[in-house]
């Protein structure tokens, strides 16, 4: 088996989702989200585009792997899995009209005798969709079928010491992808030249510990386009006067530590710095209010209140739990930093906090990815908590 | 409106789906799949990861967008849609336990009185998950819900010839990229540094052709791992005797050209030269048999025939159309090339057509991007067609 993790963990991770599956009755656990597939097993290939599962039995301490045959073989190097857990469908059931990978852990199921009891499902999950849902139905008519979504996920919602040590390392690899953004970026430079540098940067990593890739590409729209917050680069030459938004992340087999700053090209004008100051006094007074025993909302009315004593209001949430994460996404879908979520923060939580104002007629974030530790909080993430300015250009270009 | 596309090249793909649509007796199609939003509506955003549709209309010539607010305005720079067909549902339903976003678009079927109609679902599109159509189904009891699977992307199945343009483009991006893998990957090179490398070549482009990111992140499984087929880097140098299988691709404005080969670090051992040779042999018979009015599974034949005389046999398919994709997916999902499939090759299908023996103890890949043209193939991607190999190390590290 590869990977940063003892079996040991990877055990304990399994008791503790086989006592929550308890406590829901459930005996049985079919998980496609990709990233609690790695949770629990280990397993890490690009193979989430075709109908692939892990199954948590409640009386077996090792989860069952269900894929495509060309990746079993990933699963035997990736997982701590014996073969007798790895099962593969044939390859004539990918993408057919007549049959479906579900087929097979309908068999699975019925061998382990577990045909007609309560079983969970991730029905929220990426990847399961909702013929893979009415094929389980239709193939197991007499399943007692529960919604487990999301229980895996509470599980990673607090991190192991090792699991913390690989969003630290991410965090470093976040911290010189933006370095690189930081450099390139300048009037006169292609959007895509800039983004392949900063691609290039999370990938190689810094000394010693090499980038897995984040699963969400570097995020970077520029002038206008900062009033959306999800936009990538396009067919465009930096100017003087341009405003990019700069979202990216360090990831560390698949752990990741995102980043968010703003760049501005030039001198900014009084009430874009205006901006950015009541924000980053926002941001300070959130994270000042991350500590145990407080509840996400707290966090968020931190923000608000400083906010709206400068007359601004931000509709969406102030960040969210993170971690492990495939495409599409680095969250983990659990506590929202919002008003409203009442769950108590614990030592090893860990958040992206990002103040992301989408504003007309430009758009500003600033973000952190943080820990909740024993009496308050780290920073996880290492970079200047300003909205950065660049003045001094090339030939002819000053600001 | 950015992108590659006038408006009268999208409003067609509409008339084509909405003929689709009436021969299916569906009078909305609720379109879940991102790359099917962006082929109807231009939609280019980072946001699949929360819920989002584009929905057709049999009556309206104009499709709706429907999504979260801070990407509404990503719908405004980004599709051809006027703004009264851009709606969004409150940031609060997202991951909520009390809204979804579907409630929206039930809002949206009801005011259109289309709430007691044939709907069209894209059941097994990524995305729309289980708990998505489950909300559909509680919120609009009355409609008459139909599976519309890949009704959309038969559409996109036959390609413009600014399609086509844009494939090429992407094509000549994907030379680079894999000319970069060929001078980076050596004895004594991290694996994560030539990921990096190659990951800039194709961001970065080729001149006057800056790159999208492709839906797959680079796939080189090294030694062991290329037994299997979707494996990344790993923590580790590459040494002399290594085999590298690359698959990677250009992209440009989402549309894609993938291209896979082998890089043998040595002089390779004569059984997978020989190998090599069977698998070229193959491909070589597969392209002739690429002509307008064969069927998809003439072309497969063609290649299985070769490799039979050879004594291999390769169960998974031998390629698949390829086009528009956002991850985790470049291919279609319409069209493949195996056994079963009649579908009648047409002038401007496109196809990636991999050869790849993911076997013991070492696999091989060899693929093309190719394009049915009025009298046979185009093949779209450039690169020798051979198992690449390196003989000429630096120092100390001669093979």
């Amino acid at each position: 088996m590869e990977g940063p993790f003892n079996i040991a963990e990877y055990r304990e991770r399994i008791q503790q989702v086989q006592q929550r599956m308890d406590r829901a009755g459930m005996e049985a656990l079919l998980v496609a989200d990709p990233a609690n597939m790695n949770y629990l097993a280990g397993y890490d290939g690009w193979s989430f585009y075709v109908p692939q599962m892990v199954i948590v039995v409640e009386s077996d301490p090792e989860p069952y792997w269900i894929g495509r045959p060309q990746d079993a073989n990933g699963a035997r190097l990736t997982t701590w899995l014996s073969s007798d857990h790895i099962r593969s469908y044939p390859e004539a059931y990918i993408q057919s009209a007549d049959h479906h990978p579900m087929e097979v852990v309908a068999t699975l199921l019925r061998e382990l005798r577990l045909d007609r009891r309560p079983i969970g499902l991730e029905l929220d999950a990426y990847y399961f969709t909702a013929a893979a849902y009415l094929a389980l139905q239709r193939l197991l008519p007499a399943a007692a079928w529960r919604d487990a979504s999301l229980l895996v996920n509470w599980v990673r919602s607090v991190k192991s010491p090792a699991e913390l040590t690989l969003m630290r390392e991410a965090a470093a690899i976040a911290q010189y992808a933006m370095e690189t953004a930081l450099a390139v970026i300048e009037p006169g430079v292609q959007e895509a030249d800039a983004a392949a540098q900063i691609f290039r940067a999370e990938i190689e990593g810094v000394e010693g510990l090499p980038g897995d890739y984040p699963a969400i590409v570097p995020l970077m729209p520029s002038m206008e386009r900062t009033t959306a917050s999800h936009l990538t680069w396009v067919d465009r030459i930096y100017q003087v006067g341009d405003v990019v938004n700069l979202e990216l992340a360090g990831c560390r087999h698949r752990y990741h530590a995102p980043l968010a700053r703003t760049l501005y090209l030039g001198t900014p004008p009084d009430d874009y710095r205006r901006l950015a100051d009541i924000v980053l006094t926002g941001v300070d007074a959130a994270l000042q209010a991350v500590r145990p025993g407080a509840v996400c909302e707290e966090v968020e009315a931190a923000w608000r209140r400083c906010l709206a004593a400068s007359g601004y209001e931000k509709a969406s949430r102030l960040g969210y739990a993170v971690g492990i994460g495939y495409p599409p996404d680095w969250g983990e879908h659990t506590m929202s930093l919002r008003a409203g979520d009442r769950t108590l923060l614990r030592p090893g939580m860990t958040f992206h906090l990002i103040a992301g104002m989408w504003i007309e007629p430009r758009g500003l974030e600033i973000s952190e990815t943080v820990a909740v530790t024993e009496t308050g909080v780290e920073v996880l993430t290492h970079f200047t908590r300003d909205l950065l300015t660049k003045t001094d250009f090339p030939t002819g270009r000053s600001a």
